[in-house]
């Protein structure tokens, strides 16, 4: 059997303080030594698929190509779907997962999935004890066998490639000349990535009026980097991902506003 | 010299916040570069000897064939033993450590230890300004020399195979009709694996009564996933371990019934 | 081209909360597949380029032969050089990253940069959509590059190897009979690592006094490994790099007595 793929960049909700992620790279280890697993992140909060779903989404245009196994499962046990979903040309890459609405957009900015089957095989399992584990029974073992040259259509039957259950990835909306704006990610530094594309700010200004709730009117400065603001001044900066994000030089933009992912913003002009 | 292994498992109290883990991959890979070190977990509490030896013994039966570095070590620089422990069939695995009680579960669950050294060695040990980091300096070279095929008995002393220290796994016991058990562990979504066999709570039928402390009993049911419990119900789930475990689907039960590692808790049956 | 090194050694102040890490695992995955990436640490506070400074200069000495990455960049996107420098003999080690302190003692450490670029060239960078992320879009690339045996010149012109800007490494000093040291570093078990050699404290014999602020003094004991203290005693210990650290065995010396990095405490004889 040939060899297919040899890393599976690898994304759940499982934290550091178990030795979930340890298992379950032991097990692609044990099955496919020859695969590099790399960690793209794994302290997203417990059961946050829209997370975890845009975190996804932010780094699957830069994952090493093979597959991605992706593991935020708040269903698992339930009848949610265990799935490989294969996108680019023949199979370049595949996406494995619950579906529950983590991988779809990740499917969608890949091109779109081209061939995809419910895992339900269990000569490809491991036996477990317990439904609870599916990271460890069924998503790392389908990962493995694809990577060792495991045909996909031998892990379960094929289901609708284009059936998978949507992620919920929340749109901006404009009320009179506001934007009404959302913070999809809170990044470690507190900088508040927004669904705003830099293009649709680009009206109002080299100073944008911010509101959160009912606090006073904020303006922050649009700025090409961090640098270009004095200590304390809030600015609008085009992010590492092309979105606007609000942000504080060095300092934690969603302590100072109040901001956390999911928060409602409204960007407006200042006369 | 012929390489002996290619897997080094890594588990220690190390946490995440200083670079000990990364230097003993670099130690490793300085040694031994075509060994594949996988992080099984790192952020266990300080010195917490039981809660590694728990994890370790989770772990095992699912890491690739080869080393298993364990380090939870608040005995270092005191006469406790650094070890390196052979079970299996001709050496097929090697547990590496201190001897204070983490290693001895894993290696009852590996099948026993079959050949034992004390590291002392300093031929294999790297020079060091201190004492305190026997994980860099004494457990990670003996992993990478071991790897590159260095006979164990190059290590140190043989020592007697059957003499580890025993880990400390609490047992369950029977009070009337009634099982007192302790929490063995509480997982990163707050599920509670108690030290009950399934066969065990057979007896008690659909809804089996748990009493925490002075609180009232509460009600738990008998489910086979998650998603058998309505919201905020407690359920007793066989895990993914094949151990009795307390869980709230969607919600942490070690929150809601207030139970940590260690915790004792009574399950009865319930007229 | 022929591969020159296998080995990033790859330290910032990411976290573990976002992708950010696993990007840059990536993006060097996908540049140069051969290459290991060892994580040496990457929960330092954000923007500490001091802490992080000392981190890499405490891991240095142990890192595989290859590649440094080191990225705690609170002035990405200003004025503020990218950098690679040569060290040891031939290239036989790069450090790269930001130009502000962070390399300059571990370049000191392995001997000094004997060649130094600004990583100006795009050929060698990926195309960002902001200027945020150049541990994704500058580093990482460079760093995988000159993996597969890219000559450093043609990441951008040399700079006067000389000219790192220097970290800031505060030295005790002398008061009387007193030394006034800092704390460097306190890790994961509290233990308080000083900048303070073993000799320069041991005209004070065996037992030290230590002062902390306006508290009272305490007597803490010179000692050569934790297990030598009783319960709660604090002690002076030679630490596994070489310095002297105040520690109290298997308890947080730093909450015991108030500390934390950058604290300043004296030491002096007792009578």
């Amino acid at each position: 059997m040939a060899r297919r793929y040899d890393t599976v960049s690898f994304l759940s909700d499982y934290g550091h303080a178990d030795e979930f992620v340890g298992v379950v790279h032991s097990v692609i280890r044990s099955i496919a030594p020859h695969v590099v697993v790399v960690d793209i992140v794994h302290d997203l909060a417990p059961f946050d698929v829209r997370a975890a779903s845009l975190a996804l989404s932010r780094a699957v245009q830069y994952v090493a190509p093979g597959i991605v196994l992706a593991v935020v499962d708040p269903g698992v046990g339930t009848d949610r779907k265990a799935i490989a979903a294969e996108v680019g040309e023949d199979g370049e890459g595949v996406l494995i997962g619950p579906d529950n609405g983590l991988l779809a957009p990740a499917a969608q900015l890949s091109g779109g999935v081209t061939r995809a089957v419910e895992l339900t095989n269990p000569d490809y399992q491991l036996v477990a004890p317990g439904p609870t584990f599916a990271g460890r029974d069924v998503f790392a073992p389908a990962a493995a066998h694809l990577a060792n040259g495991v045909p996909i259509t031998e892990l379960g039957p094929e289901i609708d490639p284009f059936g998978l259950r949507p992620g919920l990835i929340p749109l901006s909306r404009t009320e009179g000349d506001a934007i009404v704006a959302e913070v999809l990610w809170v990044d470690r530094y507190g900088n508040c990535q927004l669904n705003v594309d830099p293009d649709d700010v680009a009206a109002f200004g080299e100073v944008v009026g911010v509101r959160v709730g009912d606090a006073a009117r904020r303006s922050a400065r649009r700025v090409d980097t961090f640098g270009d603001l004095s200590t304390g001044q809030v600015g609008l900066l085009v992010d590492s991902y092309g979105l606007v994000a609000v942000t504080v030089d060095r300092a934690s933009a969603a302590e100072i506003l109040h901001l956390e992912a999911g928060s409602e913003l409204r960007l407006e002009a200042v006369d």
